[in-house]
């Protein structure tokens, strides 16, 4: 997509006059070092997913210039964090926190307010804080990404201990975990592998969680409760602190591990392979967060562009994903089952015959013999994540459109048939009224599964960005209908979904937008976020 | 111990007249029913595990009229908790919620402040709403017990799955849960177990949490985060709502099981024992929350008096207690370490082979052949536990004196040999030191495992219950000083074990206080739980 120049400038928070706004700034400047504060006033560079920006979404779907912080800082320590708070507190100046900002598919490094002041943790704050070998944990700062983590390890030779990643590696593991991400090993729930959190509150205070609210513990990593209430969750996907440090555990390296896939040839092979996926996923003879995946994904993260397989203006015809299929390593199918077997080989065998007679069941079932497929084939990507070996192969279906650009779907559901074809028949007839080609991917966790709709959109074509939110936007309240929930959103969608979650005449909201006001009661830290307004801007048509 | 009549009647809260509680007791018989509102008048009795009171703790470590309700109330449903609730705002009352009262070693049913209300949530909620066999959960009321949820999977047939009970199975699985309690299969991690909350907040609306907030889902026992902040944690250990739901994951049968015993015979092996331990737990080796107990332990848990083995006044002499275990089935040894192995027997072995070769590493390490062991030996109890089967034998070692009641002391450490031989160094001079016996076990988590030391006492013997006392309000301290923290604690050790999570001058509680008043304005929920006061009741004195 073409840099332009900014038709929207200044971007200046509401509620401040410009001058005022930049004499704040100098004030932060002199506290912070002037090249720590940097004015967002320079062409909006997309750039690519190693060279990402934070001054904006980079996949937006919403006019380029819409969610854009009027301001990026760059604090190195917590007290510095704190600064900023306090500095946010006396000219009411919304403050956005990102770790990395390749939040991509749910808002990037966007705030959700527009002229929010972003604060880019991971910058100066990347230190891996500590790496203890004895009991598999280790303490971050927001700046370490999967990659830094896993090549720490390795530097170490700490072979004994493993990490956890989501399919991209570039994220920061705090960031990721704070939005409930996923990755691919046993250890694949994040949220549940944390343990201990260092927490600015909106207010300046700092609080540790868990153990690390005693003194001279050794056990803030080890054990994540503590004593009293557990307050950890209520700083995940929300707008109630700052996270300046976590405790994170880490994967012992089980002793040998085999990736294996399966396909299956029908669309509706997906209903009895659920029955046979659940059963097995909650013994753990399937161990792993796997994925089933459709054709249509299978095809496009190969990474060529659609116009290679269809020049067509609907959504590309099966026929044309089955005949690409045919042409693959894989051969045709309809879905694929990738997953892996952990510990020693006769163990391994053991959980993986099991698998087998189970999957062969379905008709046309077929085994995929890792032997057969190169090199730069998918699979061995997928390999590489249940081995917890960061990756970016997944980002080649983002070449499926020109300008390509992605933005996801991730309704969860039980491991059920009846589930399973209710999503995947509501998402497939609303991707088809739209015109726009359907990738979906089941990630099965323990009992419940995400069902990941990406929908590819050419970022610089304002009525594909269009006919993608309107999709989402059904999609969102079709399966609110059906009892489905998003586990995570863009931030364009969050007002939405949030309003989904309505029990009890919105009861839950209300409780949340409570904590915020006790919490944040000038209402300065990343406003709106999973659509918690605070007080000062309630009843003011910020929803979206 | 021999029932009195009462002392300190009447009990009336704090802040209101005689006649103005016991008009609003009226109000408030005629919104629940006469039956359902009784007021605590009559001698106290201690009754025994089955058959305990809601009155008061019946192993009370203070006068046994300190802490006690003032009245007794049984709501029927959610709505009749709501009522009780703004019953209690409007006339001030403070309110103790439990499930069944049974926290025994943590204050029983007594409320934190003497005369509150309390709420015996277990005695008509007590109602299995939900169990699914499909997804492995279920969906419970206040009032079900271990026992009562194994029954009632025994009942429908449902082999394959297995609930995780504590050492006693008598409480119920909510009020267990909430206090983050602990159990000895794989699931033994309640809290991480548990899915899905309602809740009744102290300003008398109801939330429902993660997918529970969302109308018609079907996921609500199956996810447990939700959209937006988890805010489940927030509910456990606190003041600050009441529960009236909670789902429950379900473990599902792993295919076999077995129990395995190792004894070894020096005090000093527990150092290296705990080197083996932390990475074959980590690792998944050894499966279960195990214990690693004492020899003094494991002679109380025989059910006898210690004075049929001494009569002396100090503690008990190791060279009685080894006597002793040298007459009984186990043989003589110092420590003892209950396991399980799960699944098909081939892959037990595998398992068992390492941990037999690990164990014997440390000399004199010997595997008790369970054959070998009586049908009533404590052994065939932790199997039964480690199984899921509820039981009772544990309370066994309460005969050790008469009228024999107890406290905890549950510090958590990491699984290594210093910070164990460290507990355990300063937990014996403190017991010598007050003339107590000795009786600590390790209980192992993942990466961290919680010394439980059980202090033994004649409930009806001021002085011993002084001496108790006086021993784990240093034993407190000196833990906290050596940086170790209590995961849980008895009611009138709550304040200073609080305090100890002083990080930052206390920021932690400065918040929890936050969050009470903003949730709580009016002060009625379990004022003191956990140490966290509300606004009305800070600074007057009431910590204890
Ligand atoms: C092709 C592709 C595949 C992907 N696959 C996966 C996947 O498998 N699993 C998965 O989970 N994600 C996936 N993602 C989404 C995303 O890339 C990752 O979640 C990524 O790790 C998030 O990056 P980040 O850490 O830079 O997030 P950030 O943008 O830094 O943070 C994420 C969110 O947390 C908040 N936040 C960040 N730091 C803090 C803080 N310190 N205090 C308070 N709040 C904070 C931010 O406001 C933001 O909302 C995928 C994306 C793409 C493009
Ligand atoms: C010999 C012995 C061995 C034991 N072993 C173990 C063990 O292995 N593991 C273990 O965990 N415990 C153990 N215990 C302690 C105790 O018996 C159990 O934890 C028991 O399950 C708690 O019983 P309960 O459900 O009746 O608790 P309750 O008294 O009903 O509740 C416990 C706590 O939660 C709060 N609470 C209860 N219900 C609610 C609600 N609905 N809303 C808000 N707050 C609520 C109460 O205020 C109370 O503080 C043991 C005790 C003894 C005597």
């Amino acid at each position: 997509k073409p840099v332009r120049e900014r038709q929207r400038l200044p971007v200046v928070p509401q509620g401040i006059e410009r001058d005022e706004f930049l004499a704040a700034l100098d004030e932060l400047k002199a506290q912070l070092g002037g090249e720590f504060v940097e004015v967002n006033d320079k062409p909006l560079r997309d750039g690519w997913y190693m060279e990402h920006p934070n001054t904006h979404d980079m996949m937006t779907i919403l006019d380029e210039e819409e969610l854009v912080a009027s301001a990026v800082v760059y604090p190195s320590t917590t007290e510095e964090v704190q600064q900023i708070v306090l500095w946010a507190n006396k000219y009411l100046i919304p403050i956005f926190p990102i770790s990395m900002g390749r939040n991509l598919g749910y808002g990037g490094a966007a705030p959700r307010v527009r002229g929010s002041v972003t604060i880019d943790l991971g910058k100066r704050m990347n230190k891996i804080l500590d790496i203890n070998s004895e009991d598999y944990t280790c303490l971050l700062e927001p700046g370490v990404s999967f990659y830094a983590l896993y090549e720490a390890l390795k530097e170490k030779g700490y072979d004994h201990m493993w990490i956890d990643t989501p399919d991209l590696g570039g994220g920061s593991v705090l960031g990721n975990t704070l939005d409930r991400g996923v990755g691919y090993t046993p250890y694949g729930d994040h949220w549940a592998c944390h343990a201990g959190l260092e927490v600015v509150l909106p207010t300046g205070e700092v609080i540790r969680t868990g153990m690390g609210a005693l003194p001279e513990n050794n056990t803030w990593q080890t054990f994540p409760y503590g004593f009293g209430p557990y307050s950890d969750g209520i700083f995940s996907q929300s707008n109630f602190g700052i996270v300046t440090k976590m405790g994170m555990t880490l994967m012992p390296n089980p002793g040998g591990y085999e990736s294996f896939m399966y396909t299956f040839q029908n669309e509706e092979d997906l209903g009895p392979l659920m029955e046979i996926i659940r059963p097995l996923r909650i013994g753990m003879i399937l161990e792993n967060v796997a994925q089933v995946r459709h054709i249509a994904q299978t095809i496009a993260v190969r990474g060529h562009p659609r116009s290679k397989f269809y020049q067509g203006s609907g959504p590309i015809p099966d026929e044309v994903l089955h005949a690409a299929a045919v042409e693959s390593p894989v051969g045709d199918h309809t879905w694929a089952y990738y997953g892996m077997s952990y510990g020693p080989p006769h163990i391994r065998a053991y959980k993986l015959a099991i698998v087998d007679a189970e999957f062969r069941k379905i008709p046309g079932a077929k085994k995929v013999d890792p032997k057969s497929l190169p090199e730069d084939e998918y699979f061995w990507s997928r390999d590489r994540i249940a081995a917890g070996i960061p990756d970016i192969h997944e980002l080649r279906w983002v070449n499926w459109t020109p300008n390509g650009a992605h933005i996801a779907f991730s309704p969860v559901s039980p491991i059920r048939s009846a589930d399973a074809m209710k999503l995947f028949d509501m998402g497939k007839k609303l991707h088809h009224q739209y015109g726009i080609d359907f990738f979906p991917a089941f990630c099965v966790g323990l009992r419940e599964m995400h069902l990941i709709v990406e929908i590819v959109f050419d970022r610089d074509d304002a009525e594909r960005k269009k006919a993608a939110m309107d999709c989402l936007r059904d999609m969102i309240d079709q399966a609110a209908a059906l009892g489905y929930g998003e586990y995570r959103t863009h931030l364009v969608l969050m007002d939405q979904v949030a309003g989904t979650y309505s029990w009890g005449d919105g009861a839950l909201m209300k409780f949340n937008e409570r904590l915020k006001d006790a919490l944040d009661p000038n209402g300065i830290l990343a406003p709106g976020k999973s659509g918690i307004w605070p007080k000062r801007y309630r009843g003011r048509g910020w929803e979206m």
